[in-house]
């Protein structure tokens, strides 16, 4: 798995640093918290495998979806910062489209 | 891990049934969406550490979301007609006492 | 406007106090938040018409369907309380019906 | 009210158009959609008044909810479009700050 491999960041050339997409700064901590979050599937698995009691079970599925939604938040904030404004000093149209793609990805976080 | 240990429900002795929680009759059904949940949550760290573009990191971010309400809507219902309508045919304070506690369950699921 | 007519309550047969729906009891309570509602609504209308700041806008929005899931809540308690409870204790199926139906309301306002 | 007064918006001076927030040039389209808003909002009123089913006033409710979303999801692109672009080619620091005020908005919308 990707995540025990420490050379992967370090075998990326410097100078491609630009291409990245913005979040990767905080890469770290971002993995970090999709590994909690994968760690509260399991355990909701675990829960009703052990037959748990269904409230609770409903408990932790919203502290997931909760989860989720702040990396979700976080990362459309790393990218509207980098990928949009970036293309807004740049070239207006190009990020008049990135805006669109966004606004559509923001509604669907709204109604999930 | 339970999962791997198919003796489990084998091991309850029958006369437990009614003791069961609701999605008992289901509960195959729900593993199996659960363990496609964990492998998303899982997906979701790899798209990360493989830096893939934001925005289908947060379709893929709303799709898990909205895989978690389909288990939960489905884990509510089951409460509500085993757990919820049992305590109402026998003793109506436990019945309101379990209504509130899932109202409370749906308002957290409506604010996540 | 019936809100204007005390005599609507008052008209109706005592025994027909079965027939009414659960929220009977808080629904000076509801009618009030409700007007409160309205009124958001309307500030809302205003608030465009003035131009004003957009992000101001949308936190109104958020703080009118945080208002408006808070009547829901309510709403729903209410009707699981009376409705349902009551159908579990003089019919089973009836109530299994109600709940199938009370399902899908909590799921529409999950999504919505 | 306002609406009724077609001299507001001539009575501002040519010259200030340039300081509108976006959505000016579908201002009447936002003032039509919100007019309908608020009579849902009014009839939500008047199916608690006159004691409509109670499921019924839920799906109100959830079309309400969704009403909104469409709105603060247009305000939001249009928004992003005019006021956040045009901050991000003149001025870095305000389009960041204008992003980061904009984010704190969407998850108020993803949580309400």
């Amino acid at each position: 798995m990707t995540a025990l491999d420490p050379t992967t960041e370090a075998a990326e050339a410097p100078g491609t640093a630009e291409h990245h997409h913005g979040y990767i700064s905080d890469k770290t901590r971002y993995l970090a918290r999709l590994k909690r979050i994968e760690g509260q599937a399991r355990g909701l698995h675990r829960m009703v495998d052990e037959e748990k009691y269904c409230i609770d079970i409903l408990t932790q599925i919203s502290a997931l979806k909760s989860a989720l939604d702040g990396v979700a938040m976080g990362l459309l904030e790393d990218h509207l910062q980098h990928c949009v404004l970036d293309a807004a000093r740049t070239d207006g149209e190009a990020a008049e489209a990135k805006l669109k793609e966004a606004s559509a990805a923001i509604a669907r976080l709204v109604r999930s």
